[in-house]
């Protein structure tokens, strides 16, 4: 039988602050990727994630971001490589730190908002994420946004790499999401986003906005998981994938 | 020949702020206890003092505070056990990233200012402090104030104590440190505090104010790192120790 | 006809995360304390706030806290005295400068959690806060728990108090709020509550847990605005009010 | 007798770490730059600064930067117009509120780091801040880079300008300061700086690298605070301002 992963940003919280409704999603993804302090979650809301996690037999990675609090990672910032390598590889290991004091363990890092955008675009900024990667742990593996600069980066310092795709997001023709705000940025109808996913998991492609086909592996989807309809959209996705055939399951093996 | 370890807190500088000359400390102790973002340090900082630890042979352990950077970590807070736990959980994680991340890896944990002040005092505060390490990494030492309630969690958590004196600091008569500010708190003269090290180390006692023998293990010497002497009386107190046949060496080992 | 001030903290969010429904309480309420950035609230969280409170004929203060973003003001520090009159006189200089960018401007200060608890129990500390109101603005009100040393440290420091009660809390023998989590902290019938603050107001005196009433002036009233049934509450505290023939009305006049 | 204005940025220390010798520089120049608390400063901080500048007779400003403690305000950041007018005027309310606190009071605002810079290049980021004055207070003048867009926006939005020259740094045939790291970037040699500022105030112009004359108006020269020679640097400047005849005075009058 076919499996997929199903990933989702967990953990957004912050002091006594919630984001999203963690314990719906966690009885949907296969795989969470947990805020580590700079731009959301705190030691609590991430401890409270990784043991949520493990009770629901869900993998854990980190999801590093820019240091910005206040605007949740989703700003843009200008650091040097050395500097961006170096706050990456403090988050992993305060994840790592956090997972080991929950029982879980760490099965990869996925860059967080801004940063990921940055990284996406520029194969600087996604070597300097790779680098931190393999210098904290080389055993983790690079979820990382399907055909972007991150991909490669990652192959370049020898890591693991899981493709994912984005259910509910358009594609340009040179495979880059479509910027929030344009025309066909969001897939707004949970029905053919869960279509749509289908497809690109099936074929081993995704499909742009012309409906132009671009082959890439896909490891995981990403579901979004704040918003109002978050948990609902995801659980659809979730159930047309295991009626397909195909199973969610953490790419990381159970 | 006997052998005792130099420990110091480095690494206490933040963005581009500097405390303390770690270059020449480095060539003087052998064990340095690196700050970890929460009371000082910051990726950055801490990777620089990583990196100059393992060219200079020196051990390094994370030296976990209150998250409190403009206090450097020095003014007293309260939180549940829980939330010391997971506090202390996370900065280990973070140092044993920093640490990967620069080709070296951390022997210990040492409380910080009053944080470590507290967990001396407090039964329930040492056991958060220990617990925390051994559910990260129980194979890390735990750098303990001698006869304080850190020695006790650490042992009850099955930690490997390592119990350390100050040779700057007087004792009272139960073997705590004698508050700053209060009579007989600081030695000021470096040949005396040497004098009293070396007495400490050789007789594996704490002197009190009036001279009294408080029985331990003194694994550790704690040096100053920072204030305009620390360099030229750390590197007195090794001089006297090496004269006197005592070997400044990690107590993790080469 | 008689009048009454009814406040409440708002303006608790920070980034993308929030607390509470301000817009509703902003209905209710007749003064809203806006928190200041270090335990809550950011640059656009306040300038929210602030507008939405001028377009509801709101009068609106500085509500500062410890600098504990991740416990949300409500755990203990330990400070100087020269030290918290500094940080409470910052956040009154941010709130003011943020009033003033909405076209609002503050009519008092009121301390939050922790800090407020401390103010309310410890003169030296309630002393602070009072001189911190007086140096940045001495037309600021004090905005006082009642028959607390807040009350005594403002008239101290020649403020104009205002003190208020609480609906839904217990009151000692003393007169002291009944500590969260003992029998009697928490009036949760939101009717009971009205009935108690109703009889409070028109008394002029706390009621306390035996039913004995201590004498004190009452110029607000105190309303929650977070918990599921905090907007509902207070919108029945309003109502019995205005039946009474007392008029909801902020204490600066409008 | 003619003056100008000696500005420098002060207060540049956060917790226990310092930054410069300000209390040096206050007796050199007629008006400090406050930092407040975004990218350096403290409430401890400001209070002892704007306490010292009183003292010594020095007009105080608040000199707002971009929310990065750690990179000390000099990493470029990407926000709305509308966040950064409302981050400037809570920083802008912060300082007058320590101002006041002190019993000193803020005579203008000046941009810190990166986020002067790009107020000097981008209309709208300038506007930001021109707004943010106009909006706390309307009677504090823009310290802004002369012939820079700071100037337009602060004119636009009605408030004094008073235009700044650096005396150790060149200006390309725009009269924009040539980037740190490319040639002619710093005027290292102190009698160099000195007279170059001499020839600037009293011909009322930059002088380019290549010699050219920009007619601006020259409100202030800025000093720096920090580097080993700072001090002496800005000690010469003094010294030969006055032999030509200028007397340094704080541009908003004694």
């Amino acid at each position: 039988m076919e499996t997929v992963d199903l990933n989702s940003d967990l953990g957004e919280g912050f002091g006594v602050w919630n984001c999203g409704d963690d314990a719906a999603m966690l009885k949907i993804v296969t795989t969470a990727n947990v805020a580590c302090g700079f731009h959301a979650g705190d030691p609590e809301v991430m401890a409270r994630t990784f043991r949520a996690a493990l009770a629901e037999g869900v993998a854990v990675g980190a999801h590093p971001g820019w240091p910005d609090l206040q605007g949740f990672g989703r700003r843009p910032m200008r650091m040097s490589e050395g500097e961006i390598e170096r706050l990456v590889a403090y988050q992993i290991g305060a994840a790592a730190g956090m997972a080991a004091w929950a029982g879980h363990r760490l099965t990869h890092v996925k860059a967080h908002g801004a940063l990921a955008n940055a990284a996406a675009a520029e194969a600087g900024i996604a070597g300097a994420v790779a680098r931190a990667v393999r210098a904290v742990d080389r055993d983790l593996a690079l979820l990382a946004i399907a055909l972007s600069e991150q991909v490669r980066a990652g192959e370049a310092a020898g890591l693991r790499i899981v493709a994912e795709i984005f259910a509910d997001r358009g594609y340009d023709e040179a495979g880059r999401l479509v910027a929030r705000g344009l025309p066909g940025a969001m897939i707004e109808d949970p029905e053919e986003a869960a279509a749509r996913a289908l497809v690109m998991v099936t074929e081993g492609a995704i499909v742009t906005v012309s409906g132009r086909r671009l082959t890439t592996p896909v490891g995981s989807i990403c579901v979004h998981g704040d918003g109002p309809h978050a948990v609902a959209a995801a659980g659809l996705l979730r159930r047309r994938l295991i009626e397909a055939g195909i199973e969610p399951r953490p790419f990381a093996g159970t």
